[in-house]
């Protein structure tokens, strides 16, 4: 019989942390789970994790694994949390099958991008939007954002330097943009993103928002593979892991 | 020819402050407001507001007025916000006629408190949520809700002690609950507060959704006036004065 494997879903305020994976330094959040981890499951196998997070990106929903003999899935979350600084939270942790893999099993992700669009910033979402004084137009973001759904080749959308990309195509499913009063919301559904291509494309939808650029300029944009290129991305803080997807 | 007036709308994180009204110590939100406008308007007559919020209660617009022969009403708001710290921020600022009053025109005021009803809190939201892990049972708080809408006497809601409360009645116009995954949201519309009034509705509501109190006991629990035998005030740092309405 294989051993139990347990399903981690973590939140977290990025804000004071280095991204998820850990750092030498102690100061990637995953460095606070497995240190919890470790008091009250010590002989659990080594984390595995849906994604990494930049440096200030927060999460929702961040998907992980290990395996143990003796986790008590049922009250695990509550003993973690009893442990984890308010700002990173276990928010369920499960049984599943021994197929499970929060990593290679995860076949879709969905971050979210909050834009907080009036002349001046909300202060009770200082930390987590950013703040774009001018008039958005939505009608030409949604445009822009139109050109990025399928499979494309998003090499200048990534800040990877040539030569350590990997394969450079992924698919988006959905990519939209929506207003709430002064909130404007980004979502991106991808079978996978490329280091900072969420925050390459943010920051290329503002430009349209902002008419820097034509929504229309999008295909040559991705056709030049040239990141210099490109606008510049968003800052990190508006920026939300907001869903992993399993089969 | 009566000096031009300017409305203010404020919005504030109040976790830093200790409320809106000045203080001798300086850390009422209106003592940086006063500090900033004397800079920029040093003619200014002094602020009248539609509200003081308690002790770390937030405010998404609170309205002030003031009367200066100088100001500049298009350009205020960004003069403003330079000189304020980043969690006080001016709105907007505009020119308004000699009879508008933001305290004795004010005839309908909303607030909204939110609150994470989930097991684990959401990190994101840790300094304007109250986090309840029970279960709330949002049909029996919308019934309790519904007692509370009407003209009372709302002795039993408010934490002013006797003989410093003058008229107890208001008159509540809307109180609602609604759910949003884990969000829950409580709307409350009245004419004007007392002390302290919201957070007693609110941890009233809050009992009546984990079943410490029955809906339908609302109505004897106003009827007694007797603040001791209400359930405890909700925390001040889920509130937020949410829109003043003028005529």
């Amino acid at each position: 019989m294989p051993t139990p494997r347990i399903k981690l879903v973590i939140s977290f305020d990025g804000t004071a942390y280095c991204g998820w994976k850990s750092q030498r330094s102690g100061c990637g959040v995953e460095d606070h789970v497995r240190k919890a981890l470790a008091k009250i499951v010590p002989n659990a196998s080594p984390l595995e994790s849906s994604s990494r997070t930049d440096s200030g990106v927060h999460a929702r929903a961040l998907v992980a694994h290990f395996d143990s003999e003796r986790a008590d899935a049922a009250r695990l979350a509550l003993a973690l949390n009893a442990l984890l600084p308010p700002d990173i939270r276990i928010v369920s942790a499960t049984r599943v099958g021994e197929n499970f893999h929060a990593r290679f099993g995860a076949v879709e992700k969905e971050y979210r991008y909050h834009i907080w669009n009036a002349p001046a910033t909300n202060p009770l979402r200082l930390h987590d939007v950013w703040h774009v004084p001018q008039r958005l137009d939505l009608a030409a973001m949604n445009r822009a954002a139109e050109y990025f759904i399928g499979r494309h080749d998003f090499t200048a959308f990534t800040s990877k330097r040539d030569g350590t990309l990997g394969d450079p195509f992924r698919t988006v499913t959905r990519c939209s943009v929506a207003r709430s009063g002064g909130l404007v919301t980004i979502r991106v559904v991808a079978s996978g993103f490329l280091y900072k291509m969420c925050r390459a494309i943010t920051g290329t939808l503002v430009a349209a928002g902002r008419e820097n650029i034509s929504p229309e300029e999008i295909p040559r944009l991705i056709s030049a593979k040239n990141r210099r290129a490109t606008p510049m991305n968003a800052p990190a803080h508006g920026l939300v892991l907001w869903a992993v997807r399993y089969r």
